[in-house]
Protein backbone atom coordinates (compact mmCIF):
# COMPACT_ATOMS: atom_id res chain seq x y z
CA UNK A 1 0.00 0.00 0.00
CA UNK A 2 1.34 3.47 -0.76
CA UNK A 3 1.33 6.52 1.81
CA UNK A 4 2.27 9.98 0.38
CA UNK A 5 4.73 11.58 2.87
CA UNK A 6 7.26 14.33 2.43
CA UNK A 7 10.16 14.13 -0.42
CA UNK A 8 13.12 14.30 2.02
CA UNK A 9 11.54 11.30 3.83
CA UNK A 10 10.54 9.53 0.86
CA UNK A 11 13.58 9.48 -1.14
CA UNK A 12 15.48 7.60 1.68
CA UNK A 13 13.85 4.38 0.20
CA UNK A 14 16.25 4.88 -2.30
CA UNK A 15 19.36 3.28 -0.69
CA UNK A 16 21.63 1.77 -1.64
CA UNK A 17 22.80 4.40 -4.73
CA UNK A 18 26.17 3.98 -6.57
CA UNK A 19 28.75 6.49 -6.65
CA UNK A 20 31.67 7.75 -8.10
CA UNK A 21 34.43 10.01 -8.00
CA UNK A 22 34.83 12.68 -10.56
CA UNK A 23 38.20 14.00 -11.06
CA UNK A 24 38.86 17.30 -12.79
CA UNK A 25 42.16 19.34 -13.32
CA UNK A 26 41.50 22.81 -12.54
CA UNK A 27 43.32 25.96 -14.09
CA UNK A 28 46.42 25.40 -11.98
CA UNK A 29 46.37 21.92 -12.94
CA UNK A 30 45.63 20.68 -9.96
CA UNK A 31 43.63 17.23 -9.99
CA UNK A 32 40.72 17.69 -7.78
CA UNK A 33 38.07 14.84 -6.68
CA UNK A 34 34.88 15.32 -6.19
CA UNK A 35 31.94 12.26 -4.82
CA UNK A 36 29.32 12.48 -6.36
CA UNK A 37 26.01 9.93 -5.80
CA UNK A 38 23.49 12.16 -9.11
CA UNK A 39 25.23 9.74 -11.72
CA UNK A 40 23.97 7.50 -14.71
CA UNK A 41 24.91 6.43 -18.19
CA UNK A 42 22.95 8.50 -20.79
CA UNK A 43 24.46 6.81 -24.09
CA UNK A 44 25.75 3.78 -25.53
CA UNK A 45 26.49 4.38 -28.43
CA UNK A 46 28.83 6.77 -28.39
CA UNK A 47 29.06 5.63 -24.36
CA UNK A 48 28.00 9.32 -22.53
CA UNK A 49 27.82 9.23 -18.72
CA UNK A 50 26.54 12.11 -16.63
CA UNK A 51 26.98 13.93 -13.21
CA UNK A 52 24.79 16.84 -11.38
CA UNK A 53 26.70 18.95 -9.84
CA UNK A 54 25.67 22.02 -7.48
CA UNK A 55 27.02 25.20 -9.20
CA UNK A 56 28.70 26.26 -6.04
CA UNK A 57 31.42 23.21 -6.23
CA UNK A 58 34.90 23.85 -7.01
CA UNK A 59 34.77 21.30 -9.78
CA UNK A 60 31.99 23.09 -11.57
CA UNK A 61 34.76 25.67 -12.60
CA UNK A 62 37.35 23.14 -13.38
CA UNK A 63 35.19 21.29 -15.67
CA UNK A 64 34.32 24.43 -17.94
CA UNK A 65 38.12 25.38 -17.59
CA UNK A 66 39.71 21.35 -18.36
CA UNK A 67 36.60 20.34 -20.87
CA UNK A 68 37.39 16.77 -19.79
CA UNK A 69 36.72 14.48 -16.52
CA UNK A 70 37.81 11.06 -15.12
CA UNK A 71 34.91 9.16 -13.75
CA UNK A 72 35.97 6.53 -11.62
CA UNK A 73 34.14 4.27 -9.53
CA UNK A 74 35.50 3.97 -5.99
CA UNK A 75 35.94 0.96 -4.11
CA UNK A 76 34.71 -0.80 -0.88
CA UNK A 77 37.57 -0.11 0.75
CA UNK A 78 37.96 3.74 -0.20
CA UNK A 79 35.14 4.55 1.93
CA UNK A 80 37.16 6.94 4.07
CA UNK A 81 38.38 8.57 0.98
CA UNK A 82 35.08 9.02 -0.54
CA UNK A 83 33.95 10.68 2.16
CA UNK A 84 36.94 13.06 2.84
CA UNK A 85 36.53 13.90 -1.15
CA UNK A 86 32.47 14.19 -0.97
CA UNK A 87 32.88 16.67 1.85
CA UNK A 88 35.62 19.19 1.81
CA UNK A 89 36.49 21.65 -1.01
CA UNK A 90 39.50 21.78 -3.83
CA UNK A 91 39.61 25.73 -3.25
CA UNK A 92 41.00 25.12 0.13
CA UNK A 93 43.21 21.78 0.25
CA UNK A 94 44.72 19.21 -2.26
CA UNK A 95 42.06 16.89 -1.78
CA UNK A 96 43.98 13.91 -3.73
CA UNK A 97 47.50 14.61 -1.70
CA UNK A 98 46.41 14.93 1.14
CA UNK A 99 44.41 11.37 0.81
CA UNK A 100 46.85 7.89 0.19
CA UNK A 101 45.58 7.25 -2.95
CA UNK A 102 47.43 6.10 -5.81
CA UNK A 103 46.95 7.94 -8.93
CA UNK A 104 48.28 7.33 -12.35
CA UNK A 105 48.38 9.92 -15.64
CA UNK A 106 45.02 9.45 -17.96
CA UNK A 107 45.71 7.99 -21.39
CA UNK A 108 43.61 10.19 -23.66
CA UNK A 109 42.61 13.31 -21.51
CA UNK A 110 44.36 15.53 -19.03
CA UNK A 111 43.23 14.17 -15.76
CA UNK A 112 44.26 11.14 -13.51
CA UNK A 113 42.63 7.54 -12.64
CA UNK A 114 42.11 6.15 -9.59
CA UNK A 115 44.73 3.13 -9.49
CA UNK A 116 42.87 1.13 -7.01
CA UNK A 117 39.31 2.28 -8.38
CA UNK A 118 36.82 -0.30 -9.55
CA UNK A 119 37.63 1.24 -13.04
CA UNK A 120 37.86 4.69 -14.50
CA UNK A 121 36.27 6.46 -17.53
CA UNK A 122 37.94 9.51 -19.45
CA UNK A 123 35.20 11.62 -20.42
CA UNK A 124 35.58 14.90 -22.97
CA UNK A 125 32.58 17.12 -22.17
CA UNK A 126 29.81 17.31 -24.40
CA UNK A 127 27.51 19.28 -22.62
CA UNK A 128 26.05 21.14 -19.75
CA UNK A 129 22.24 21.55 -18.64
CA UNK A 130 21.00 23.77 -15.96
CA UNK A 131 18.35 21.38 -13.93
CA UNK A 132 16.75 22.70 -10.27
CA UNK A 133 20.17 23.60 -8.16
CA UNK A 134 22.37 21.36 -10.13
CA UNK A 135 23.78 21.19 -13.21
CA UNK A 136 23.92 18.11 -15.53
CA UNK A 137 27.38 18.00 -17.04
CA UNK A 138 27.55 14.94 -20.31
CA UNK A 139 30.74 13.28 -21.01
CA UNK A 140 31.91 11.02 -24.24
CA UNK A 141 33.42 8.34 -22.72
CA UNK A 142 37.06 8.71 -24.78
CA UNK A 143 38.98 5.73 -22.79
CA UNK A 144 37.71 2.98 -20.09
CA UNK A 145 40.31 1.50 -17.63
CA UNK A 146 39.20 -1.90 -15.02
CA UNK A 147 40.85 -2.98 -12.09
CA UNK A 148 43.06 -6.07 -12.97
CA UNK A 149 41.47 -7.49 -9.11
CA UNK A 150 37.98 -7.91 -9.39
CA UNK A 151 36.50 -5.45 -6.29
CA UNK A 152 33.67 -4.07 -4.98
CA UNK A 153 32.11 -0.90 -5.83
CA UNK A 154 30.96 1.66 -3.08
CA UNK A 155 27.54 2.29 -2.52
CA UNK A 156 25.86 5.28 -0.41
CA UNK A 157 23.31 2.91 2.01
CA UNK A 158 21.74 5.56 4.07
CA UNK A 159 21.46 9.41 5.10
CA UNK A 160 24.59 10.51 6.53
CA UNK A 161 27.41 9.51 3.75
CA UNK A 162 26.82 6.29 5.42
CA UNK A 163 28.95 3.88 2.72
CA UNK A 164 29.80 0.51 2.01
CA UNK A 165 29.89 -2.14 -0.47
CA UNK A 166 26.73 -4.70 -1.14
CA UNK A 167 26.04 -8.57 -1.91
CA UNK A 168 23.45 -9.66 -4.45
CA UNK A 169 20.35 -11.38 -2.72
CA UNK B 1 46.49 -1.87 -11.26
CA UNK B 2 44.15 -0.62 -13.84
CA UNK B 3 44.11 -1.74 -17.33
CA UNK B 4 42.81 -0.18 -20.65
CA UNK B 5 40.13 -2.29 -22.63
CA UNK B 6 37.07 -1.87 -24.56
CA UNK B 7 34.33 0.51 -23.09
CA UNK B 8 31.93 -2.71 -23.51
CA UNK B 9 33.68 -4.44 -21.39
CA UNK B 10 34.67 -1.88 -18.55
CA UNK B 11 30.85 -0.61 -18.14
CA UNK B 12 30.22 -4.34 -17.01
CA UNK B 13 31.56 -3.18 -13.31
CA UNK B 14 29.14 -1.10 -12.82
CA UNK B 15 26.94 -3.41 -11.34
CA UNK B 16 24.58 -3.68 -9.32
CA UNK B 17 22.56 -0.83 -10.89
CA UNK B 18 19.67 0.31 -9.62
CA UNK B 19 16.18 0.67 -11.98
CA UNK B 20 13.12 2.54 -12.21
CA UNK B 21 10.20 2.37 -14.26
CA UNK B 22 8.59 4.99 -15.57
CA UNK B 23 4.99 5.58 -16.32
CA UNK B 24 3.23 7.98 -18.62
CA UNK B 25 -0.17 8.34 -20.24
CA UNK B 26 0.21 7.72 -23.86
CA UNK B 27 -2.39 9.90 -26.22
CA UNK B 28 -5.00 7.25 -25.32
CA UNK B 29 -5.18 7.61 -21.64
CA UNK B 30 -3.25 4.15 -21.45
CA UNK B 31 -0.51 4.34 -18.54
CA UNK B 32 2.30 2.45 -20.12
CA UNK B 33 5.69 1.47 -18.36
CA UNK B 34 9.33 1.28 -19.15
CA UNK B 35 12.26 -0.10 -17.08
CA UNK B 36 14.99 2.23 -16.75
CA UNK B 37 18.85 1.79 -14.93
CA UNK B 38 19.90 5.47 -16.52
CA UNK B 39 18.37 7.65 -13.77
CA UNK B 40 20.01 9.71 -11.26
CA UNK B 41 18.30 12.52 -9.15
CA UNK B 42 19.35 16.13 -10.41
CA UNK B 43 18.13 18.57 -7.73
CA UNK B 44 17.32 18.83 -3.78
CA UNK B 45 15.12 21.70 -4.36
CA UNK B 46 12.98 21.64 -6.18
CA UNK B 47 13.59 17.98 -5.89
CA UNK B 48 14.31 16.67 -9.21
CA UNK B 49 14.98 13.50 -11.25
CA UNK B 50 16.47 12.38 -14.43
CA UNK B 51 15.52 9.07 -16.88
CA UNK B 52 17.65 8.61 -20.20
CA UNK B 53 15.52 7.09 -23.06
CA UNK B 54 16.12 6.37 -26.58
CA UNK B 55 14.41 8.43 -28.87
CA UNK B 56 12.49 5.38 -30.56
CA UNK B 57 11.14 4.13 -26.99
CA UNK B 58 6.99 4.94 -27.30
CA UNK B 59 7.62 6.74 -23.86
CA UNK B 60 9.09 9.26 -25.67
CA UNK B 61 6.72 10.51 -27.24
CA UNK B 62 3.76 9.74 -24.58
CA UNK B 63 6.12 11.76 -21.91
CA UNK B 64 6.04 15.28 -25.16
CA UNK B 65 2.12 14.29 -24.95
CA UNK B 66 1.35 13.92 -21.45
CA UNK B 67 3.85 16.40 -19.94
CA UNK B 68 4.38 13.89 -16.59
CA UNK B 69 5.72 10.95 -15.54
CA UNK B 70 5.80 8.38 -12.54
CA UNK B 71 8.82 7.13 -11.52
CA UNK B 72 8.83 4.09 -9.39
CA UNK B 73 11.16 2.24 -7.68
CA UNK B 74 10.24 -1.42 -8.62
CA UNK B 75 10.58 -4.19 -5.22
CA UNK B 76 13.11 -7.20 -5.41
CA UNK B 77 9.47 -9.13 -6.02
CA UNK B 78 8.63 -7.22 -9.61
CA UNK B 79 11.28 -8.80 -11.70
CA UNK B 80 9.76 -10.79 -13.74
CA UNK B 81 7.04 -7.49 -14.31
CA UNK B 82 10.75 -5.29 -14.49
CA UNK B 83 11.87 -7.52 -17.26
CA UNK B 84 8.60 -7.82 -19.24
CA UNK B 85 8.24 -3.74 -19.46
CA UNK B 86 11.54 -3.23 -20.37
CA UNK B 87 11.63 -5.40 -23.15
CA UNK B 88 8.28 -4.98 -24.80
CA UNK B 89 6.43 -2.24 -26.33
CA UNK B 90 3.32 -0.48 -25.55
CA UNK B 91 3.43 0.26 -28.98
CA UNK B 92 2.06 -3.22 -29.44
CA UNK B 93 0.69 -4.11 -25.72
CA UNK B 94 -1.02 -2.83 -22.89
CA UNK B 95 1.90 -3.84 -20.29
CA UNK B 96 0.07 -3.04 -17.01
CA UNK B 97 -2.80 -4.98 -17.95
CA UNK B 98 -1.16 -7.67 -18.98
CA UNK B 99 1.15 -7.66 -15.62
CA UNK B 100 -0.15 -8.84 -12.47
CA UNK B 101 0.55 -5.63 -10.92
CA UNK B 102 -1.87 -3.16 -8.83
CA UNK B 103 -1.96 0.15 -9.59
CA UNK B 104 -3.64 3.62 -8.26
CA UNK B 105 -4.23 6.90 -9.33
CA UNK B 106 -1.52 9.75 -8.82
CA UNK B 107 -2.51 12.66 -6.40
CA UNK B 108 -1.42 15.26 -8.48
CA UNK B 109 -0.27 14.28 -11.78
CA UNK B 110 -2.27 12.59 -14.30
CA UNK B 111 -0.50 9.29 -14.20
CA UNK B 112 -0.84 5.64 -12.10
CA UNK B 113 1.03 4.38 -9.29
CA UNK B 114 2.40 0.84 -8.40
CA UNK B 115 0.70 -0.11 -5.48
CA UNK B 116 3.30 -2.31 -4.17
CA UNK B 117 6.34 -0.58 -5.39
CA UNK B 118 9.23 0.74 -2.79
CA UNK B 119 8.23 4.33 -3.41
CA UNK B 120 6.62 6.29 -6.37
CA UNK B 121 7.33 9.87 -7.46
CA UNK B 122 5.00 12.00 -9.51
CA UNK B 123 6.64 14.23 -12.01
CA UNK B 124 5.68 17.34 -14.07
CA UNK B 125 8.36 17.58 -17.18
CA UNK B 126 10.70 20.01 -17.00
CA UNK B 127 13.26 20.06 -19.82
CA UNK B 128 14.31 17.15 -22.11
CA UNK B 129 18.46 17.02 -23.40
CA UNK B 130 19.53 15.18 -26.24
CA UNK B 131 22.49 13.25 -25.58
CA UNK B 132 24.25 10.46 -27.86
CA UNK B 133 21.57 7.77 -28.56
CA UNK B 134 19.72 8.92 -25.37
CA UNK B 135 17.26 11.59 -24.22
CA UNK B 136 17.45 13.07 -20.88
CA UNK B 137 14.03 13.68 -19.60
CA UNK B 138 14.23 16.09 -16.09
CA UNK B 139 11.12 15.88 -14.20
CA UNK B 140 9.94 17.87 -11.22
CA UNK B 141 8.70 15.61 -8.28
CA UNK B 142 5.33 17.10 -7.15
CA UNK B 143 4.44 14.49 -4.85
CA UNK B 144 6.10 11.65 -3.25
CA UNK B 145 4.66 7.93 -1.90
CA UNK B 146 6.45 5.37 0.39
CA UNK B 147 4.99 1.76 0.72
CA UNK B 148 3.72 1.37 4.09
CA UNK B 149 5.85 -1.91 3.99
CA UNK B 150 9.49 -1.35 3.76
CA UNK B 151 10.39 -3.38 0.65
CA UNK B 152 14.14 -3.87 -1.28
CA UNK B 153 14.44 -2.07 -4.20
CA UNK B 154 15.69 -4.22 -7.53
CA UNK B 155 18.75 -4.00 -9.24
CA UNK B 156 19.97 -5.21 -12.66
CA UNK B 157 22.80 -7.10 -11.31
CA UNK B 158 24.63 -8.48 -14.73
CA UNK B 159 24.14 -8.28 -18.19
CA UNK B 160 21.17 -9.96 -19.86
CA UNK B 161 18.81 -8.17 -17.69
CA UNK B 162 19.86 -10.12 -14.20
CA UNK B 163 17.61 -8.94 -11.47
CA UNK B 164 18.13 -8.98 -7.56
CA UNK B 165 17.87 -7.50 -4.46
CA UNK B 166 21.16 -6.68 -2.50
CA UNK B 167 22.03 -6.72 1.00
CA UNK B 168 24.84 -4.31 2.52
CA UNK B 169 27.86 -5.77 3.08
Amino acid sequence: MQKQIDYDDAITRKYPEQQVIAIVKDANGKANPVTIGWTMITSASPPMMAISLAPKRYSVQAIRHSKCFTIAFPSAEMAEQSLFFGTNSGRDIDKLKQSSLKTEPAKVIDSVLLTDAVANFECELESETPTGDHIIFVGRIVAAHVNTEMKKRLYTIAKGYKMSSVTVD
